[in-house]
């Protein structure tokens, strides 16, 4: 009984077409490898105790919850790992105690990277096919966004520049909210949820309602763009280290270390660095940084519609105001920045 | 016809076992998740032309190739765009051009991320699926290794710490030679390959000897290590920049900024922390930095082997020294390290 091709409309029009060797190779692939070797000893074991399971658990809905908690639980992993005795005794203990589980929610604090959908790791990729509901802001995109489980919640979450405290909390309050409820609740932010992201503030708030959850990194924006401009961001010969700052905070008029970062041999990259703009390179050249310090500016990185402006610390503010960069906007200046000449690769446009 | 469940003995097994809904629904959102939703129109366009395909390319092999370089083609793209008959205009003009088509090899750089192999993207998959040759070194788990194309040939070029330059030299040379043959070779890193993976240097050898690349950033081991311990990198009250440095440029002596790295409000983190250790703590202490500051050190972040280690400044080196740590390990110092003591989730062990 093939089930899952019967049900698959995918599968169903592949297999009709008769698909050529390597697509259905590639298909093959992609189900052999993302799926664990022993998932068909896996398959077994749970149809053992199908019948008993629907015994115990008469009713509907709290069965699929339990056969989710299964699959969330110890046991796929000792199955895997060959450990079948362990993993049937778990199952036992497990159904023994269905009566007491509670519906618990969860909240999951999920990177999305810069922007390109390919660069989600396989585990963002599995939380949002589980999600209940999704809070999500404006620099999640929309090829991302069609990743998640189609019936999921949406809430928009997205936020000006300029209001952020005050929407911070009450997106904080929702997620206790809707946790509370026994949802399974996806908080997926563009970039690292750990670098300008904002999660430890969230995370703190669930900590104090005890509200389980997990923190899924992103590839975060100065390592998406950078790799997609073709700039190492450290190198042997020209940047040992680099930092990561806000242009925000520049714009604020906040008192930055200037003297540190003009400092030769480190990369800068400036996130939301279009605010402040002038004030990084005025404040940097003061400070003793060349004027002829290659600069780049990277609009909308690893997308389709990226856009590269490569340019010198002295004429940036002129040559970024001709060209009408939007955000977001990633800057990173240093000598590293110079290797683009070699390393260029990506082709954006569509 | 349903051929790709004949052929998969992972797929019968699981329809033949009566597998649970559940686990049967995850492997269909796999599917078609992870696959386009025009997949089907691209089969039925590509089943179209397979005769032809045949007939104009009698040699299997050389019949293989140009299979393949469609599916790499902007065509697929064109399809789930829904621009069918731009695609198959590109469709013949690559068929009618078959026979000029030289076979050129490619290299990916590839990030593999911090070593949890849930936290491989998917572009990063896709080209572990596709290479016929694999150069890795010992930051990259058997885990990941795991998920090679089954057939590519892997070379381990690991390096002991002490020889970086003089192996350099030899890979960058391997990576072109085995490109120059026509092979599709996959150099896999652990981490990112552009945050202390000499990306940039080996691609500057492929650059001028004008060989394609790509490059796909992974996610970086302070931002992976962060996550998993709960170590926000950044936090409004605490740390508005954070700088990633390595120990091993501590342990040869050279001259750091110390003065600016001992000020607050920021993070540091360094890779390859334990060379060195003593003299990052002592030096910023000497610098101006609290003996109180929250360190954590955290060894084989994100793996089921991860340990982490809190302790302070000042006493940070007699704590390591007692707990036998061993590389790989980050090191995170900043008042950001305390969040743990509320955010800690991910609980390693077998």
């Amino acid at each position: 009984m093939p089930a899952i091709v019967d049900r698959s409309p995918l599968l169903v029009a592949i297999s009709s077409s008769g698909a050529s060797p390597v697509l259905t190779r590639k298909i093959k692939e992609l189900n052999e490898t993302m799926l664990p070797n022993r998932i068909d000893q896996l398959a077994r074991l749970l149809q053992s105790y199908r019948e008993k399971i629907k015994t115990e658990i008469p009713n509907f809905s709290s069965r699929v919850n339990f056969w989710e908690q299964l699959l969330e639980s110890d046991i796929p992993e000792l199955v895997y790992s060959g450990q079948q005795e362990l993993a049937r005794a778990s199952l036992e203990e497990k159904l023994a105690a269905a009566d007491s589980i509670p519906k618990t929610g969860e909240v999951y604090l999920v990177g999305a990277g810069p922007g390109d959908p390919d660069l989600l790791t396989l585990k963002a990729l599995r939380l949002m096919h589980k999600a209940d509901v999704v809070l999500y802001d404006r620099l999640v995109s929309d090829e991302i966004m069609s990743k998640l489980r189609p019936d999921a919640e949406k809430i928009h979450v997205g936020k000006a520049r300029a209001n952020h405290s005050m929407e911070q909390e009450s997106i904080n309050e929702l997620l206790v909210r809707l946790a509370n409820e026994g949802k399974k609740v996806l908080r997926l932010k563009g970039g690292d949820p750990f670098i300008f992201g904002r999660g430890g503030e969230e995370l703190q708030t669930l900590a104090e309602n005890e509200i389980p959850f997990q923190i899924v990194p992103g590839i975060t924006a100065a390592s998406g763009c950078a790799a997609y401009a073709g700039i190492p961001l450290t190198h042997r010969d020209y940047a040992q280290s680099v930092r990561f700052m806000t242009g925000h905070r520049v714009a604020e008029g906040k008192n930055l270390d200037w003297k540190s970062m003009a400092r030769d041999q480190q990369t800068l990259v400036f996130y939301m660095g279009l605010h402040g703009l002038e004030n990084i390179c005025v404040s940097l050249i003061d400070h003793g940084m060349k004027a002829s310090m290659p600069v780049a500016v990277i609009q909308q990185g690893t997308t389709k519609t990226q856009r590269v402006l490569c340019s010198e610390l002295g004429s940036l503010v002129e040559v970024a105001a001709e060209a009408n960069l939007q955000a977001p906007t990633i800057i990173i200046i240093g000598e590293v920045v110079k290797l683009r000449n070699d390393l260029e690769w990506f082709q954006s446009g569509a």
